[in-house]
């Protein structure tokens, strides 16, 4: 059915991309299948309010029954295991940042309803939840943010860090009563950029049994972006810090962006002013050299991870580990929901 | 646990009560279990758009959770049955108007995901689905709303007529896949009044085995709303006139509500001028012989409905399948879902 390569075991890994970010169609999801990807998790919100989000809720709901023979919805772990074996796609739903909720605790459980299943807390503002690693100053999960991670305990919905501050993202892994993640970051002390989180951070975060997506997005990624091995050594030295239970795939694939989707992930309608998100000072002019992900442009290109983790030295349980089902266990522990409220 | 009225046959009749109104709290909760109501759908929405509705639907999360010891949500009919054995009162949830869309036909699954079960096309306006009983002109079931009656079919949601024009009703019961519903309504061969359906429409909504839920609401009942046994009587008529397995309860009951709630509902923010919905020209002090409903100020008076309608001439399997049987029926047809798309 699926592209998917092989192990050195014989079995297929079941392989979970945790945070992309669109936008969709069928080249992508003919993409996903040349990647053997059984789960990705679609972005369906940056700035967008309850309504606009909603509007992105139905166009999915759309473009999975218009393409149903590569890509099924996923509400559950479950929901990914059965894609796994009819050799599709499972879509999970996400969003960036809060601002879904628009200011409402109770909309968390009806964004669940409509299929949300990870949220982060923040993406490039601080907001009433908390604080962001853009801002200069990151004032921690507020008041409101803790309601809003215990509901999001209570209903089943992951928390997600990636970029968030680094007090906020401290406070939250403290404050959570379940495991939460970054699904989108990468080590501080491999590559220094403010959305990378701090090896202590990190610690934290798998003390909870959390789950870090290691990116591959060239910016955030410095020299380990240059070629599959340099990623793979980016894993290698992850796993040292915080354990191979702990370290995932988070890609931030989006190759069918252009320009209007960038302008609105980096600008929202918060400033008219520049604003280059990761992007910073390095963008593809000033440095070509540690900018390219050649090896990645799309999720085809996630084929080759398994077996290259296994060259690279992880056993083959390892590898399937990290490739996915680190992924799958967290997402299993988070969506059954009912924990607390 | 209930005070149901045990029917003479010596099982207790599982009730239901179509439409209801609200506001609601513990109180009303209460007067259901006196009146031994096994489900009530409860409105919520008149003229909200999308966020206003998902306000009141997470208000309603709230309501439920800290009254589980009487009341629990209600999703399928295997719920409202779960909910007699347990002795409680299924909520299921309704909009009496088609504004929570917000003019999204993605927008019905959606409502559906976060427990939207029942919803009118209209409500006292012409709307871009279909027009209203009280417009001057009902342009008839629109394009928009062809197509929202066929999601509506496709996710398992209810279509429900009773403040539609005759066209609309019409049209939307030749158009449905699926029986469809007037919640609240009475035949206007028996009490004159907008509101109330010509016999043509409830035979040809009997011929699709819809239901129509007979009101106590005064102003649509005249003479039929002075005592319960006026009413039975009109249960009788409307037996002859459609057949026993189309007629049901639609109290359209609001005993909590006060004079900010029925303005909300009269006026909406689409006039300042007055306007009194059913109430028309037979406002209570116009008319009081015929305005008053002293055998049902609030649902605790349901607790006799069964009984009576024996006593009035009902078989018991009859009166069981009036004062519930039949919306039972109609709610598991439809909250199944699938039917075409």
């Amino acid at each position: 059915m699926t592209a998917t390569a092989t192990a050195p075991d014989g079995y297929t890994p079941l392989v979970i991309d945790g945070l992309q970010c669109g936008p969709y169609d069928r080249d992508v999801f003919l993409q996903l299948r040349a990647g053997g990807v059984t789960c990705a998790t679609a972005t369906v919100a940056f700035w967008e309010d309850a309504v606009e989000t909603m509007d992105a809720l139905a166009a999915w709901n759309d473009l999975l029954a218009a393409n149903a023979d590569l890509v099924v919805p996923a509400r559950t772990a479950a929901d990914i295991e059965r894609a796994k074996e009819q050799g599709r796609t499972a879509i999970l739903l996400g969003a960036q940042n809060a601002s879904p909720l628009q200011g409402r605790l109770g909309f968390v459980r009806l964004f669940h309803d409509m299929g949300l299943r990870v949220m982060q807390l923040t993406y490039n503002n601080n907001t009433e939840f908390g604080g962001s690693c853009y801002e200069e100053s990151d004032p921690g999960l507020t008041r409101f943010g803790r309601e809003v991670v215990r509901e999001m305990n209570a209903v089943g919905m992951l928390v997600d860090l990636s970029h968030s501050g680094e007090r906020t993202r401290r406070d939250a892994i403290e404050h959570s009563a379940l495991p939460v993640a970054l699904t989108h970051a990468n080590p501080r002390s491999l590559y220094d950029h403010p959305r990378n989180a701090d090896d202590a951070t990190l610690k934290a975060l798998a003390a909870r049994d959390g789950v870090v997506g290691l990116a591959t997005y060239r910016s955030i990624c410095g020299h380990y972006a240059r070629t599959l091995d340099d990623w793979c050594a980016m894993v290698a030295r992850t796993v040292d810090l915080v354990g191979v239970r702990h370290v995932a795939i988070g890609t931030d694939l989006s190759p069918k962006a252009g320009a209007a989707e960038f302008t609105w992930m980096r600008k929202g309608r918060w400033t008219r002013g520049e604003q280059r998100g990761a992007d910073l000072g390095t963008s593809p002019t000033s440095d070509t050299d540690t900018d390219t992900t050649e090896w990645l442009t799309d999720a085809s290109g996630l084929a080759q991870v398994t077996t290259r983790l296994v060259d690279f030295g992880f056993t083959s349980d390892e590898a399937h580990a990290v490739v996915g089902g680190n992924w799958l266990r967290l997402y299993s522990a988070i969506f059954e929901g009912g924990h607390g409220s």
